[in-house]
């Protein structure tokens, strides 16, 4: 029951929010939780990572490949759909477990003749570039079924046509459609074949952007028939090799079972799940979303590519330009790092991919280093309009600073990397390029900060920080701090890079032409204003001036709203002239730097910032939980847990603006679910090479248990009430420090260390 | 005629306007061009120099004292009010040479009965304190004419009532009305009396805030009835002080007659335009506009008073607070230096005896120094509201960063005191408390600023330049300008009080603490960057950034424009994304720093910014006409000049920003009708202590002539399109070097110089 999500009946209103909820994927590619007969009118998506298209002066957005899952069943010339047939029942469900979906409808049609059609399809984690499904289907009564299954090449696009120059084609019972994208040129060529031992002849139908096959089969009333089908996409700059290997993956799979295909891909699902899983007893509900979370994280994984990185929806859509946001560094990153350390390897990588594009932003705006993209493609240029909103007062487009000032990004950038490092001890992203994005980006910094004469110290003017509210603020804490851990991080990067790895120092430092500017970071790091707490409040103010700002309660300030859709920052905006956040800003500094602030002080700022917080951000939520974890708040860690890892199953948040479509998977909330049950409930923390761990359990959960790599080593945690304990896997090859409490042991492998916690107040006595 | 303004007919759509056109005044009261019979419903208004107020949290702003001109005719019960009576016919007349405004009406009242009735009035420059009227009625069949006139204490006001407990009161013959301004509990009283021999007794009326005398009068056919009224206006702490000082003045002045008192006042004129009358031949239209704005400048000019300065909007009503604003230094005084030094000082005392205030707006936003008021009342705290504007299409305030970011005011304010010295040559205001203002400003732009060390220079940064439609940008040209001439003339004020008042200066450098902050200057000023023109187009960006915005032309931006009364700047503003400007700002400083720049430089930036400029100031033609006929481009010039000094007589500007009232004279404008004129057209320029002259006139101008005051001697100057020809008074006391293109000459007391041109580019060849 905790690994399946189901939903009876049939409700055309959650169509859209279905197609997220029961997205399966493999990282390569998402296919939307749509149903066979579905169109780009119900969202039908498909969806790839890494390939992007610009129309026009229209945004720049992934793209859709064509639907090679479509098929449509029509009883005696009656269309069987959801959409305007009439039925009994219909049921779908996702296993998270193994990532398949399945659907089952019984239609009426005429004269009460019961058809049951059912479905179960996967996304390969064994092909990255294969879709497999079985469709089996009966009738309570003699019929003629009309049989249609094909590729739909009339995709979803938000800011389409993306796909062109269509070519269909069936060679030896291969259907083979590809289209070239507008911008790159690229192919995009989906092959499908399908297996039906008994099927009687086909026709192919072509139709401009589709190929289908048809198959009419007399249907005996009780007997089931079923068919099996595979569809592969693939894409690249050219045509006939993208076809071929499309044409090929087809071939090769028709050879092995559906069965046996689905084992494959099973295994690969369970091995993802030993690593990861999460088990939580005393609370079902809790305990299935955050697997569901965990779920969403590792269908969008990149596994095999360090050239993608994960878009702010996932894979299930087009949504935010399939952009990559520090989302990924900050909110999805540690999930991985504790669990796959090389799918975390991959996210890294595509930073240092990408460096040419940050550099190149960097330039534009004037300054020297690297300015990584806020909304990130395949080139790092940056994906993000100076104009992103519409005002919807004079549907006029809005003048927003998201590309140009949230500096704070390229520090994200760095901070991953370094957490990299960190958690693995592998140098190599270092020297493949690692260590010269962090230079680059500190780089970033010196040249964009300004040295305050009448004051002594380095600012950071005009940024914005992650409350997006207030744009062009100076000395946003968080960035202020997240600044200064680059310069840090950088001058202990080049450190390393010195003693151990001297050639790649030099040849570092030669081609940055750095020496100079290792002098300068030391200045700057050792100049930098850090903004403080109030001597007697203890609050960190935000930037400069926010405590200027009207204090106006949140119900007050959303009774202001004259528009639904108005945006609440940017010039003109409600909350821009308040202390209104969008999301954790100064309280995210407290989690990512949590050992610098006293408990009084992180306390206090939680208590302050929290109440002013409207969450317009799915990154917000999993940041009150993990600090209120941290202090001792429980019942509020657990509500902001439990809105973080329900998010794609209620589906709650915004879909629209205006006409434009938001919505989709919140990949950082699932990210932040796992955060807020490990790194928050858990208490988990690395901290100079020692593994802490400070529990504070929801009270209705009697214990969590999970799995996590630290440095190359594997461990299983088990933390309850009254006890915590940590196993260091047999086959590890070296010892780990870890501490709970004040209590510090060095594991072995094989080693086990238990710890009895007297009182409710997680970290507190130790016993035993 | 080219002294008269006149106005035939009565059309109820021009009472507004005709308020501001046909205004008398003193510099200590402004009194609108209204009709004895209006009453607030007309604006009439008696506005007060350096007396404010505040009513709750409505923007404070000046006060309209009760107005004593206030009179009615009734004739056979039928009221004579060109607002609702039938009349023949109807005219004004405004003298600009003396000061006094005349209306004549002959009303028609019942059964043919013409009466006919004129009044004269003066605001008087004698005591500063009194109006004086005189009242002529006739009829032209026999009738019983009852006639009330008093104190109307019922006033316009647009944030008001400022006004309370209101007192009336009678005594032989006076009448007396005191009121309480309700911040500051300052007594406004206002005494009346009337001249009136063979008037038949008279009652009393005391209505709330008014009182009124009637008296009845058997009027023959064909006689003429006539009296004289005063009436005078104090305020101040006590009430007893103040009604006794305007009870005295009305009983003093009813000793003389009329005819003296106008003599008098006459004599005061005189003297006014024989400092500063321009003669143009050649030109009517261009004459009476000149004329007209060098009146407007003489009415408001504070004469005796350094404790106030002039409002933007003169003392024409409550318009933008009755506020002083940088329209004052850089508009207005250049024409009192040139013509009533005496003045020009009065002006620059003002911002010394508001330097504390300044102090606190610069601690107020965490600065050292002095952050001079945008908008200056009398202590000098700014009166500038942090939301200014109401947006139209959500009838919300809207954040405007006037008051915070405008900080070249504080150049501004130095400027001025800096160019009193120049012209004059005297110290005093330096030694008096200019030196410290003007240390004080600078030491305020280095606290404001920052240095980019990867630059090595020093920024001003996030500040807003004369073009208001791009707030909070970086190094505004104009600004960063200023500020490097305020460090400059601190540098030098120093360094003149250092050598010529040595006590002086130990005493204020101690007082300030300024020791190191001379350093500080030094340092700024040689590493201040300064925009400098493009190598290739010579054009220099208004702030960084500017191009990179959207290019697009004024029509185009025009048609964008949803409701007329949008605001094109703010947050959201259609110009803000745009290089559309409001006004001169790079052109300004070019003007400013005319020696600074080539023709080739200045003619790129005018031609470049002059098609981009929307002149949404009235401050802006002016500056456009300068540069024009720097450039010589004379057409050009012309055209701006006329635009700039015709603002108040055609009434053309906007009036209303919804409800709001916004009209009003425009002062500055006036000033830079005279500045287009001698500093343009006749292109007068002190450079170094030497009097330049480059003069370029208009095509139709046979020749203007004017005088002006330099360093405390006077002299005469006549420009022809062939000759210029300067005089030194024979009064003066020591000689002046003059330069005419490039001649020099040195001239003694009595000594003419003449310079005969050849060719129409003003400044080229000289001849003889």
């Amino acid at each position: 029951m905790s690994w399946m999500l189901e939903e009876q009946g049939f409700n055309p209103d959650k169509i859209t929010t279905n197609g997220n909820k029961f997205i399966i994927g493999n990282g390569a590619m998402g296919y939307r939780g749509t149903l066979e007969e579905y169109t780009k009118e119900q969202l039908t998506a498909c969806t790839l990572a890494g390939l992007y298209d610009k129309v026009g002066d229209r945004w720049r957005e992934p793209i859709n490949a064509p639907n090679g899952l479509s098929t449509r069943f029509v009883c005696d010339g009656e269309p069987l759909s959801l959409l305007s047939a009439a039925y009994e029942s219909h049921d779908q469900t996702l296993n998270i477990r193994n990532a398949t979906f399945r659907r089952r409808t019984i239609f009426k049609a005429a004269e009460g003749n019961l058809i049951d059609i059912s479905s179960q399809r996967f996304v390969s984690m064994e092909h990255l570039d294969l879709i497999a499904t079985r469709i089996e289907f009966k009738c309570s009564k003699d019929c003629e079924m009309l049989v249609q299954t094909g590729i739909d090449g009339e995709v979803w696009d938000i800011n389409g046509p993306h796909l062109e120059s269509f070519v269909a084609d069936e060679r030896d019972g291969v259907l083979e459609l590809s289209a070239v994208t507008h911008e790159l040129k690229q192919t995009v060529s989906v092959a499908e074949t399908i297996v039906w031992e008994g099927m009687t002849g086909q026709g192919i139908i072509k139709d401009g952007a589709s190929i289908y096959r048809t198959s009419l089969v007399y249907c005996k009333a009780g007997t089931s028939y079923s068919f099996v089908k595979y569809f592969a996409v693939n894409f690249g700059d050219h045509r006939e090799s993208v076809a071929k290997k499309s044409l090929t993956r087809v071939l090769e799979a028709r050879l092995d079972s559906y069965e046996t295909h689905l084992l494959r891909h099973e295994t690969h699902w369970e091995r993802k799940w030993e690593l990861s899983d999460v088990r939580i007893e005393g609370d079902e509900e809790a305990q299935f979303a955050l697997r569901y979370s965990i779920y969403q994280l590792h269908v969008i994984a990149p596994t095999l590519s360090e050239k993608v990185s994960i878009p702010a929806r996932g894979l299930s859509g087009q949504v935010y330009k399939g952009a990559v946001f520090w989302d990924t560094e900050m909110f999805m990153l540690p999930f991985f790092l504790h669990s796959q350390p090389e799918v975390a390897r991959n996210l890294v990588m595509y930073r240092i991919h990408t460096l040419d594009g940050a550099r190149r932003k960097a330039e534009e705006y004037g300054y020297r280093g690297a300015y990584y993209a806020w909304e990130s493609q395949d080139t790092g240029d940056d994906a993000c309009t100076l104009f992103n909103i519409t005002d919807v007062f004079t549907n006029r487009p809005m003048r927003t600073y998201f590309r140009d000032k949230q500096i704070h990004i390229s520090a994200d950038a760095a901070h991953g990397i370094w957490q990299y490092h960190e958690f693995t001890g592998d140098d190599s992203v270092l020297v493949d390029g690692g260590a010269e994005v962090i230079l680059e980006c500190a780089r970033f910094f010196y040249s964009y900060s300004y040295y305050k004469e009448d004051k002594r110290r380095f600012e950071m003017l005009d940024v914005t920080g992650p409350d997006e509210y207030h744009e062009r603020v100076n000395n946003n804490a968080f960035t202020n701090a997240l600044v200064g851990q680059t310069l840090d991080i950088a001058l202990q990067t080049a450190e390393l890079l010195r003693v151990k790895h001297p050639e790649a120092y030099e040849a570092l430092i030669a081609k940055l032409d750095f020496g100079n500017d290792l002098d300068n970071l030391g200045k700057m790091l050792s100049g930098l204003y850090m903004p403080q707490p109030d001597p007697l409040t203890k609050i960190i103010e935000q930037f400069d001036g926010y405590s200027k700002l009207e204090d106006v309660d949140l119900a007050t300030l959303k009774s202001r709203i004259l528009n639904k859709n108005e945006y609440l920052g940017g010039g003109n905006g409600l909350a821009t002239t308040t202390r209104i956040l969008k999301q954790a800003d100064v309280v995210l500094m407290l989690h990512l730097f949590k050992g610098r602030y006293s408990r009084e002080v992180k306390k206090a700022n939680w208590e302050y910032y929290e109440p002013r917080t409207e969450h317009g951000s799915s990154l917000s939520s999993c940041i009150y939980a993990l600090v209120a974890s941290d202090i001792g708040y429980a019942d509020w860690a657990y509500e902001y847990f439990m809105r973080t890892a329900t998010i794609d199953l209620t589906g709650e948040s915004k879909q629209y603006v205006g006409t434009l479509y938001i919505g989709g998977t919140h990949p950082a909330a699932n990210g932040g679910a796992w955060m807020a049950a490990i790194l928050g409930f858990a208490g988990l923390h690395l901290d100079q090479g020692v593994v802490n761990l400070n529990p504070s359990l929801p009270g209705r959960w009697s214990s969590m248990s999970f799995a996590v790599q630290v440095r190359g080593q594997s461990f299983r945690i088990s933390v309850s009430g009254t006890e915590t304990s940590i196993l260091s896997n047999a086959g590890n090859s070296s010892a780990q420090a870890f501490r709970i409490g004040s209590e510090e042991r060095m594991l072995k492998p094989g080693d086990g260390f238990s710890c009895r916690i007297s009182g409710n107040e997680g970290g507190g006595e130790l016993a035993g």
